[in-house]
């Protein structure tokens, strides 16, 4: 069996960190679907998909760490190709991904009590976002 | 058909290295599934599972290349949050991804001889760790 | 269902960026599944599957950055294990990882307009290469 659902959020980009764990396991209550898997997936190319402990502190944390590796003003040649400003949001969601599979059980996300499902929208502008969550199983 | 495992293990955190290719295809031989995919899923918010070749060289190596973007003895805004000191392990996690899948192919997983399956436990400490196998397929 | 398939292509190897979506895509006509989730999965140690805008501005940017991180010319412990000279691809391969699930609605895969699916092959030397494409749904 096969579930489809899209979650839409508006984020402010820069980084901005979203929790969507509750948002993900709604869709999985709706889907009926007891054992399988939930593939989360970003449409886009500024933006990523990852596991971590949603606390401010850690928040700040990767904020910091990729702008370290990758700064928003360092020279990439993606600005000349359309005078665009957001080159290292590209690279950081190449990255971290753009898809995450976790497995369901007994109906539930097999998380860890301190691991959330996040996007992070890395792009220099605020964005209106769609997520697939696909959901396969019994 | 989805057949759920689990694979538990004692690490040595700091970035222990397992290879957990072995009792992967152990779980898939177990399932009588032939065809399909594997989705293996840490538990956990400072741990990362992906593939590499495991051999004492590159296990020394990620070490290294991991400690020297995110540093153990970092300053994290999370350590102030919880009064912690594994910061940089939850970032490790959340760089590396912590949800591996692989396609499994006449019962057998389809990976090159020299890729293997590994659980990096970047905690600051020894942990008991609980993977998901959640396989599906026919 | 469960339908698998083998992409077969030459790469120049030292970060060559190759746009497989259309080939994916391919194979996803060809099993006749609407709806569920394609797996692409490289097998090798020393290449990576990730989404990107494909353009060759990026495709030089994240030529630069992955240089920058994990440099060809640096030091590695690998190289002395195998008197290899490729241990930057092989961590390379381990970060930005060998996997990724998109999913399938109504036949076609839910990538943006701009995100590609991409084998960054990080070896030293050209390579054949030979990815799985492992699609599962109804």
């Amino acid at each position: 069996m096969v579930y489809s659902a899209y979650i839409e959020l508006h984020s402010k980009g820069h980084r901005d960190v979203i929790d969507i764990t509750l948002k993900v396991s709604e869709k999985i209550r709706e889907s009926n679907i007891l054992n399988g898997i939930a593939t989360v997936f970003v449409i886009g190319s500024t933006a990523a998909i990852t596991t971590i402990e949603y606390e401010p502190g850690l928040v700040h944390d990767i904020n910091l760490f990729l702008e370290k590796i990758l700064p928003y003003n360092g020279k990439y040649r993606h600005h000349e190709t359309w005078h665009d400003d957001n080159g290292a949001a590209h690279l950081q969601s190449a990255l971290l991904g753009t898809s995450l599979t976790v497995p369901i059980i007994d109906g539930k996300l097999s998380l860890g009590t301190w691991q959330q499902i996040v996007l992070i929208d890395c792009d220099t502008r605020p964005r209106r976002r769609k997520i697939v969550v696909q959901i396969i199983g019994e």
